[in-house]
């Protein structure tokens, strides 16, 4: 393996780490993947930001007590590295249970992420993550 | 003036250009102001990705075709420098104009946008643009 792409298959672990976080509902292993840092920022789907460490982690604390069911079927992940910045983007393929779906059911919806990480002396930790639901299939790749 | 307020500046400069190339339809400029390279990343408000030089300089000139006005005003500008890497969120209140408004009136809309730059020889340059529509007010802020 190069060095590139083991650098490449080392964020795309961090990043399936985040989201094997989110759907275990692990709140710490959430903390320990966030840059701690007051720029540090977050956008939910179809939300306004969210900054800095703290309120970060109120917000995924708070989703994850709505979420009693969540899980992601990633696609499209392509990865890049610039020096000591890299960014993830994936298509989240998501299949849940909340309240609107009721105890028997799941709901499914597609939303666009980019997930920034940064490389720091412990690994690399998440500093934006940004993501948007599909609302078209129009991607203009064959504009 | 700080070496890291007038990093800041810099970068909240070429971010306003953005929106400025957008507005007046510039595609010319618009393409400058992008990193010339594979990786880099556009995501449209409700869209999937677009990736690469060539696919994003054409879904641009598809959109300006497509939108016989638009005016952009950013608040909660917030400008994030990591190295050789630059972030810029902001909330993009939208005037606009196209087919659905008709001639004499207009539209608005709310989108959040996570824009980042990476410092080249030639200045900063948009590696990622990231918009996303914005759905609810919850912005779990005070969660």
């Amino acid at each position: 393996m190069t060095d590139r792409a083991a650098e490449h298959a080392e964020v795309e672990a961090v990043n399936a780490a985040f989201y094997e976080a989110f759907e275990c509902a692990d709140l710490d292993s959430m903390q320990d993947l966030w840059l701690d840092h007051p720029e540090s920022l977050c956008v939910h789907p179809g939300a306004l930001p969210v900054r800095g460490t703290g309120a970060i982690n109120r917000s995924w604390a708070l989703i994850m007590a709505n979420t009693p069911y969540i899980q992601f079927f990633l696609t499209d992940v392509e990865v890049s590295v610039m020096e000591d910045v890299a960014s993830v983007t994936c298509t989240e393929n998501v299949l849940t249970a909340d309240d609107r779906t009721g105890p028997d059911s799941f709901g499914g919806a597609k939303a666009v992420a980019t997930n920034v990480f940064v490389r720091t002396s412990g690994g690399w930790r998440l500093w934006i993550h940004h993501a948007s639901p599909v609302l078209s299939v129009d991607n203009h790749d064959d504009a």
